[in-house]
């Protein structure tokens, strides 16, 4: 996919944001994607390639969203990114839009270098524009994961991620309890207070916080929460109000 | 490695094709190599070092081909690449070239810091040229892993490379199954028919198909190929004529 | 990070030392980057986060040597880089330093964004210096790794990190034992004398050298020595004189 893209755009800076996401799972993708996008310069072109269906007939799409464009399979992926901005707008790559971008026969199994790379590189030099290459859509395919549940005095999600530490991140915006006044996070066998760093606790103890995506993480201080909780992605959480439950 | 190009040749552009081949087996960085370097622009200085005789008395070999320049110990590993070019000349690294290449003393371990780098830097800036730092040689080392046996109706080659799906990779390219009019692919306790893409079979199922590199690979849909069939590199896989077999 | 640094730097060059480090023990990344740093170009802006105080009163430090700035927690991950260079200025960075740095509100989890990121930028474009973000600091933490303790005829070091191949590789620099006529090196329950390179014993055969950092390194020839010699970070070596203890 590199070699592709540097082969039409010489002058392009390629970025890893991360292949460390499950195989097969767009969720896991979408959730890093959303939550990362920002932080990059406005312009930039960004490429997500979980792909289980590819060489089928699932769409690819092209997401406008705070000057960000955003490519990937039309399974999910890019919901998050959407769900987040209501001004983002949606095209569909056409056959039209391959030719323009001068992509012939692509392989039926790697649409990332055959399909995206070309696509990513002629929309980063600025040669094409999302407008020639698809036509608009209004709808996205619906991430494989709900949005959590809220209600007044209870939030239910779910774990979406891992990171390299072995935290256990969910897709629980911390701004959904900013009525909680004291939030308790459930997760697997453990009841946990919010703290604000891994470092409020001694080495080994688990605890909640806020993380700097903005969402509820399940951390053990120095430890892998991972492994001592033995939870992983998908696993139910839950945040009550301690004081509202009395 | 990348401080030392960058510190001879500051514009240099550095992709990190892939660090997950086998130590110590040039087969598969070979393998990997000769796919691959086609996609990247013309000009590309292509370093690859799986060297288990660093610091001992194996070669250190230039090839060009189709535009590149492509770097390795002659241990095998780009025997791939020259096969597939008639027209790829090759030399051999001399002591009046690491002279010429500003090498001084080099580590006995580290040859990718000490040789390699400062010897790509000194090339891809167009400051050297191949004719000057080695001379002509006409054989290189031949590849550890045999090239498939071709008959008639009936091809056995062998897994080179296991993807980050887990997918199983072989080094059988689909050009010479061109005249079977029904390929059956044998791998382990299994025979499979070719399909076209990983989702063409329900999640789970193994299935056989012509991938993006042109070579039969050994899928499971959405699963781990090495992991639910038990093979790995070197594992023979054949391919017999299911109708000329009847 | 990178889209951080991009965002404000859009010409940075972005450069991965290594993400294979022990989580929570800075020792190991001081060791990498003490012995790397030099081999990149003068004017490089190193940052190191193995950061287990994140977001707790641990200060952040700026270390300047031999043209390179160095930024990383203090925490003794610097101390390395400190030792190998009297001439090495420190600061400790303000919170003055932070305004003018245009650093708002931090995550209190991940400073490698919030803080090192822009940081960075501003220092590797030129906008800002150390000593407009820092006080100077005579001391820096120091390394949660000892010294190897030298003696006439006995230097005791520790196993400081794993590479790649499974190499143990250790605090021990061979200048220390420039003196020995026989070295004979003590890890686990093998005595191993010092070779020049891997390729000078046969495949599974265990050895010692000076590898191409300086340090001793205890290797298996094709081999993982860490698995063979059940020895990981931490496992005491010892250098005698072979010679000297007859």
């Amino acid at each position: 996919m590199k070699g592709c893209i540097l082969a039409r755009h010489p002058a392009a800076r390629l970025i890893d944001l991360t292949h460390e996401v499950l195989a097969h799972w767009p969720a896991e993708a979408g959730f890093w994607l959303a939550r990362s996008y920002g932080w990059f310069p406005p312009g930039t072109v960004h490429v997500a390639v979980v792909d289980p269906g590819v060489g089928t007939a699932r769409d690819i799409v092209l997401l406008a969203s705070r000057g960000h464009l955003l490519l990937a399979p039309d399974n999910g992926l890019l919901s998050p990114v959407k769900q987040s901005d209501a001004a983002a707008v949606a095209w569909r790559l056409t056959a039209q839009g391959m030719i323009r971008c001068g992509i012939g026969r692509a392989s039926a199994t790697f649409h990332g270098r055959d399909i995206f790379a070309p696509l990513a590189a002629e929309l980063a030099a600025g040669r094409l524009t999302p407008e020639q290459v698809g036509e608009p859509i209004a709808e996205l395919v619906p991430s494989w994961l709900d949005e959590p549940i809220v209600t007044e005095d209870r939030i239910t999600g779910a774990i979406v991620t891992i990171d390299h530490f072995g935290n256990l991140i969910t897709n629980i915006d911390s701004g959904t309890l900013a009525s909680f006044r004291e939030p308790l996070v459930y997760a697997g066998n453990r009841s946990l207070v919010l703290r604000r760093t891994y470092g409020d606790c001694r080495p080994g103890v688990a605890l909640a916080l806020v993380n700097s995506f903005g969402v509820i993480e399940i951390a053990v201080a120095e430890g892998r929460a991972a492994e001592v909780l033995g939870l992983s992605r998908g696993a139910p959480v839950v945040v009550r109000d301690g004081l509202r439950r009395r």
